[in-house]
């Protein structure tokens, strides 16, 4: 009860996936930031990545923006585990609303880092 | 001469294929008045489409801004006929960079607008 109580106390909102809308992931995914944490989440499958995975040039309240947008238009869900925020990416979701998405979206960005030369 | 020099002073500016970049085009299709241009240029395939067909609940400095910014990110050519501005959506270069994006995108949009009753 106890503990079941107090990791809903620090449950952070997510929308349900009727709530999710198309221009919300795509200016979600329009941060070069937020592109490459997606990705690294692809990359792992269903697994879950924790916040301190991600060694991004960017300061830590940066890191926690970047985060929050991705899981407040849907394309993460974000869960404490003890002190780690463990985050993954919501696939099975996004491709039920917009089937073929994520795929051509990470088609695209690993396309573009390999012709920028970025990996 | 004159026409052609005429008309190059009036050229607007527009990324070269190889400009163009993921996050840019994400970041324009994020709005849904964007969203929604871009729907009605896919609809009438290579056709182009004057500025002033579309009848956006925006004002008219707002309907600028939103075809330049997809104009300068590249999801659109804008052209001079005279005195109107003509848009298309650049699908060959889109597909030649993000292969199957534009489709998914189009799809995902169809299917958020019948879900949401936007027809």
């Amino acid at each position: 009860m106890t503990s079941t109580a107090a990791a809903d106390a620090r449950a952070l909102p997510h929308p349900a996936r009727e709530e999710i809308r198309l221009e919300a992931v795509l200016h979600a995914l329009s941060d070069p930031m937020r592109l490459r944490i997606v990705r690294e989440l692809a990359a792992v499958s269903g697994d879950e990545l924790s916040c301190s995975h991600f060694d991004l040039p960017i300061t830590k309240s940066t890191t926690t923006h970047h985060f929050r947008v991705l899981r407040e238009s849907g394309v993460i869900r974000q869960t404490y585990r003890g002190t780690a925020k463990m985050n993954s990416l919501r696939a099975n979701d996004l491709n039920g609303l917009f089937p073929g998405l994520l795929g051509a979206l990470l088609v695209s960005a690993d396309r573009q880092a390999a012709r920028l030369g970025e990996g």
